[in-house]
């Protein structure tokens, strides 16, 4: 029977090569390279590379996007200040997580949504399902925003909450591109001391 | 002597093998059966396959992104309507030339700036320069809309030009995702109908 800290070694691992390298940028031995198991063993855990791609995805969104969808999904709907600062405050927290990851490696769930969209529809909805969430938790508290009068009651907070984490993704791919940080700190000032000011 | 159709060949079959499976997700024998050339004529127009990506980085601009940067600079700041309405229009160009290409293939400088930026130094200038150069143009169109009153004089135009191209490559990377073009419609309407309306 495959001993469950092998394949949790092989996820965590996977997920650094992956975030650092890419999808297509590895192979199943870099993986199991940087596991420190066999490449026999990797078989044991995984159908494929792909399968072991989805569950990176619900590791990312788990373990670092931990802060993102649930521990700040509680903070942004019930955390100290206006329901705006709340949301600024839970922008501002994601991106102080993709700097201390390292922000040439930008976000694994844009990464994977422009490299494997195509090739691979299992990690594609893993990776779509992650930004549902993600906007969703967001919706909630642009709601609470426009109860509180601080969001006008013409916007859709649906629509608006995807265009936030469809910008966020843009300037993290940007941030990535040119190794700088800037893009994320301005989507964060044009958005909050700007559109939404 | 290298026939110099041969690198045109080149760099028009690589911007679609590369458009379509991503840098990594092709080799140069791929790009060469695509052109249809011997892979021994390869290296007689190109030292490597990231020399071949900086070409294809600057076709992309100058063909598909003719429409985006050069013709489309022009039609921004002086076609018909408002500024606001031009900078509108622009970007709905802009959506229909991804769309013609397939949505599925997403935008060839977003994917390149997460899936390559780490790797090749030279790809990821030839992008950012690309970024740049059609945020300089959204950027004049919007000092316009503000000198016409569209646009709140405390706006940064440079920091809003960015925000909106970082936000388009969003929401193509996320249509991309999803196999969708709704993201990106949504952007145009969220962006002209509520934040700048």
């Amino acid at each position: 029977m495959p001993r469950a800290n092998v394949r949790d070694q092989l996820i965590h691992s996977a997920l650094e090569v992956f975030h650092a390298r890419g999808f297509n940028g590895c192979s199943v031995q870099d993986i199991v390279d940087s596991a420190g198991v066999p490449k026999g063993s990797f078989y044991n855990h995984f159908d494929s590379k792909e399968a072991l791609g989805v569950e990176v995805v619900r590791a990312y969104t788990a373990l670092v996007g931990a802060y993102v969808v649930e521990a700040g999904a509680a903070e942004i709907l019930s955390g100290p200040g206006t329901p705006l600062e709340r949301i600024r405050a839970y922008f501002e927290a994601v991106i102080e997580q993709n700097v201390s990851c390292g922000v040439r490696k930008g976000c694994l769930l844009g990464n994977f949504a422009t490299e494997l969209a195509p090739h691979s529809a299992e990690i594609a909805k893993a990776v779509a399902d992650a930004l549902d969430s993600w906007s969703a938790a967001v919706a909630k508290a642009l709601a609470q925003a426009q109860e509180a009068g601080q969001v006008s009651k013409d916007a859709d907070v649906s629509a608006l909450a995807h265009y936030l984490v469809d910008g966020y993704e843009g300037a993290a791919a940007r941030a990535k591109l040119i190794g700088d940080r800037t893009p994320m700190d301005e989507f964060i000032r044009t958005t909050f001391d700007f559109l939404l000011a």
